[in-house]
């Protein structure tokens, strides 16, 4: 980039997107203006704390886009119709915050018309592809300039260079490198750099707090959550809520193993107490409600869609028409579900719903049919059972 | 059936098995060989005792097939490489013994040539459809008789035949329905015929015993389990005892609501320590040793199968082609995973594996990539956005 | 049926359902309303003459349901928008109006408070089951009779009691036998009883007229046919021109072999000229216009909707929540498709869109990169090998 | 590449690898050592006439390495089995050679201790990322040199520089770009860079030559084609002489319009009638020999199979098991398909085999049942709507 006027930088004034502030200015002699999606991870404190670290560091400009709400209409309420837990373990925290703030920020440096944006992802992360894929996308005649992963920076190197700047901030030496958001928190560094050991207990953002067992209900209308033990509350509210509520159990911890977007094997660490349960609870509820075949059709949409938004592919308009697909399997899907929280873990105890198909008028399950006879599953069986009889008959002639 | 001179019943010992005998010599007037195939679920002393049950009834043979070791190798084997949990939730641990015992009273059948199988199941469940699938497609030619189903018996009435027949044994009012087999005890009844209730705490078969954290180790070779905290076991009894360790811990409950052959809905509690973690540590160590599109495609085959298995339909020649499949992803399923048991839960504490994919030699993820370079991301992303950057552009033509 | 005072009967003017009206007013001493429902495949002629056959066999009433256009927009549109063919070959022909009408004929049943509905379906086809399925649904508290199931008749005993009963038509010693509707005709019987000889040519509907070969266009808006060679018209009577106007070159034949929902495999030739080509050209449209993975999941979806289409399970929510989603995907699937048609075979020749991916301002295929460099390739390709490269690394220790 | 003492350099003969040849001599001062790998598109005069032209423009060494008979036995045995068509129309003539080719190269590399290896490829098409993928896999150790691909060289400039170098062959103004092999020939070029207009009669390799309709017989034996016309052949022998006989009317041509690897929708015509006819035989006698689930999870994964075939990801571990699975399902697939052979078109006319499941002796398709009743069917059509039943119900309370 020769004679760049504007950059924007996707700011979280974490180490690496500090360092890019003067770097960046510095190398380019260009404008900087930081931006900050705010998708739920930062509380007023932290985000005036940002705004001022940013123009500490010499930004032109700061801004915070506040997109929480946005973020569940267009992500979040997704993940819950689908019930999506990336190879059946992890809600995708990191990585639908990361691909909706990426579109936040392109878009932003569109409008305020910007010649390049910058982020400060490493070379070896999801994060890197999220960014570049998105921007590609939406911006695609701005430069897209990447420091850290360029310079292959280390952290020492970073706060030297800071350091030689006159910026002589504390960068704690932090174990895990942490990031909080609506739809969890991650945990990564130190033992999930291997793959033998656990997180210990103090890794884990919440600490137990209660031992008493407690049981909550969860109402939900056509698949959205909309009420907490009864008390009718907006879905992000409810999360947040619901979250602060169960992390005094230290529930909705695990590890996730998975394939990155480049090709290796990642680990990391994830606390994600709301998510985990909404997702159980919603599930357990769809059991009930939709039929096999609707079951079957959701789940194998929702994890397609649950890795390609992992991956940073959320722009594919195939998530378009997935979207429309579950927002659709979602008309049944009101009632009530119980929860039982304890130390470290949670159950789903039991759901009501007028659409619920385990309907005793019918028949019970293992005790008596209602609505057919015996004569009926005998000549259920023996339909069934023709293709596989001929096929034993012929291929039997030897 | 006219002039039958031989039935085979499969005979469990239970009230409805127990009804049936009787029932079918003096319907019939033919000779009842009963059978039972064990896969597991009996210990040596339960089937003496239903042997001279059996006897007393009037049964004129009574046969035990021991086939607990086949069991393994023809189902649980498979279920193992699939991790294949029913729903996210169940191990299939009566519907992979019921369909097995099929097979197996089917070919006895045949073998002592008999003219008629009868078997005990109500008209309500999933059981009644494997028995008649398998049978019928085994022995097509053998009449199937099933006097529970076709009768809609009630609990009081069979007592009250046997009764009047002079069999005056105990029938104690149970509660709940249990099935208990290698690969986990289901419990049917009560608060599962709600969609509302848990299970009490005293339904489940095992209580806890053990409060201090334990951590154990299990070892796969090609994607079996071989050993138990070093200790090299045949699979069989690395289940078994892995399920005695484990139950002192009361892990492994969950409750099951599933669609049934026959379509209605149904719930059921279930217990299934050693199934739960061997699937779990099985699972956990393929994530690191398997390649993305290996976990993608087994997880599709291996739930199909898990259905199918479910629903009787073992027997189609689809069965063996993925069973094939599965075996041959196992080649590198080869490693140790630590599992921490706690009270009511346990969690899988890592890996180690000599295939983990997780290698430091290529990069760390998230921190540093040692094997290729920023630019190679950048030009990554940059191809990968190309379609999706094409089409915004094409379509954003109005 | 002791005292149905009302009879609904499907009644096409067939000898199968000829015999059943004298049959079912004399078994059950019940009114007779035979109703037909026209999904175009029958003239108005043939309408009338049918009317009068119907009283002449005594109905009691006789109605025609004219549901052309809502069998286009309630499914043949959901046929197109999928590309649906059952085994890569037979565009459901059949399957889909026969399931059209059952749901006609139930809500006829209910509406004028019919007793029982009758179907003059063999024991060996699919219809049986399509009709008996969606009874089941929509009129549950009715009686289903199928007299010629039940009583094994052959054609030979119908035409006996027919003639018993005075009724002396000439029933023709059909050798094939043949069903038109507006999405194809279909030709059974005789060779296709075997699975070795083709259909000879004077068995198909349509010969050969034209030699000479000819270029047709056909307009798609989001994926309906809107145009035939530049006139605009309504998509049914678009669909009947273009099937006059292919069949004179005796296009669009084929042999389908399937499985049948009651598990033997079926074989059966259509003729049908205007699925055939508004397929392949909607088809070829969606290969400029969608994305690799809208194409990828599209195709999953609508086999599946075609499966559950042929095997009757029409009404299952599910087929609802495809449609929204094959639906969706049509918003960009507008454009010209030209075809030359030729005798006995016809071929796309291109598209213009202008949703066309194909768009060279970003490259040539083959030819020239001009929105990326070989260096980006070059990244990608590493990156895209990183996984199976470790992997062939980290397992070739031994 | 400093010091490059050999390269190794993937020749065809073609304008762009002749091109290579002096270029990388001068630019890298290295030794050149070309290679060819025949699979099954150069006779024996080609192979003579390339490697003399290898060795006149400065080869170092030239080698040709035979491998028709492996590339059928690790390849196209595969798309056989899988019925393989890209877009259901393609047969992967070029993709499947090309990554068979890569991996033949890479190996030859390495055993004769190469520093490098080139290819000739652009950066616009599919064939750069095959070679780069599988050289990064097999050799990542090596560097790749593709000067083509870097210098964006047009036809133009290269001949410019060939003839600089006193190379003045005639290089033929060639309006298609044409790949023969023992699985097809593409054609590229002039109208495929069009989206609407069809390639000319004469751009197609081979033209009408027969108009009399032949029938031929085609036997396959545990899927593999073993015997043509009653013949017993080698399969790469049958393959050939079925390609000669059907090119004489002219068949297997079609146009593929697809995606490619680098995102961009790339279109081409190949000709391919032995493929085409062996794919669509293979697949009639398929339907008649294996299950529905069979035919439904063959086609998943057979179609997975061809797209990373295509996409150059022949080396990941999952496509060693999906060609377990479908060499699995052939256990069946024997039998002879009869074939007739038209101007411009084959149909398949039928087929006999042992273990066809449309037996007459179960029932005969809409005609006659023999092993069931009506009443069978009812009761099966009465609980297959058990489930669209009581979710008719349970959702009808408003």
């Amino acid at each position: 980039m020769n004679n760049s006027n504007k950059i924007v930088l996707a700011f979280s004034g974490g180490l690496d997107t500090s360092y890019c502030v003067p770097y960046l200015k510095q190398t380019y002699g260009a404008e900087i203006h930081t931006v900050l999606v705010n998708t739920g991870g930062f509380s007023k404190e932290e985000l005036t704390e940002t705004e001022k670290h940013a123009y500490n560091l010499g930004a032109d400009t700061h801004n915070t886009l506040e997109q929480t709400e946005k973020f569940y209409q267009k992500i979040i309420k997704y993940l819950i119709f689908g019930n999506i837990l990336k190879n059946d373990t992890y809600p995708l925290s990191v990585s639908s915050e990361r691909v909706f703030q990426a579109v936040a920020i392109a878009n932003y440096a569109k409008q305020i018309g910007a010649d390049a944006i910058a982020h400060g992802s490493t070379g070896a992360g999801n994060d890197q592809v999220r960014f570049d894929l998105v921007f590609n996308v939406i911006a695609p005649e701005l430069e897209i300039i990447t420091p850290i992963r360029d310079q292959k920076l280390s952290r020492e190197q970073e706060v030297e260079f800071l350091q030689q700047q006159g910026y002589d901030f504390e960068w704690a030496e932090a174990k895990y490198s942490i990031n909080k958001g609506l739809w969890g928190t991650s945990v990564g560094g130190a033992e999930t750099l291997t793959s033998d050991k656990p997180l210990p207990e103090e890794a884990w953002p919440s600490q137990l707090k209660k031992t008493d067992q407690q049981t909550i209900t969860l109402e939900f209308e056509k698949g959205e959550p909309v009420a907490l033990d009864g008390k009718k509350l907006p879905p992000v509210e409810l999360i947040q809520q619901l979250n602060e509520l169960a992390s005094d159990y230290a529930v909705g911890r695990d590890v996730h193993v998975g394939d990155t977007i480049i090709g290796i094997k990642g680990r990391v660490g994830f606390e994600a107490a709301a998510p985990m349960i909404l997702i159980k609870a919603h599930k357990q509820l769809e059991k009930h409600v939709l039929t096999k075949w609707q079951l079957y059709w959701k789940k194998q949409l929702a994890e397609w869609y649950g890795m390609m938004l992992h991956e940073g592919q959320y722009l594919d308009p195939v998530m378009r028409n997935i979207e429309q697909f579950l927002a659709d399997t979602q008309s049944n899907v009101t009632g009530s579900v119980t929860v039982n929280l304890a130390p470290y873990q949670f159950t789903i105890e039991g759901i009501t719903s007028d659409n619920d198909l385990m309907d005793a008028k019918f028949g019970d399950y293992g005790e008596m049919n209602k609505s057919w006879s015996g004569e009926d599953v005998k000549g259920f069986a023996k339909i069934l059972s023709n293709q596989i009889n001929i096929h034993k008959s012929v291929n039997s002639h030897d």
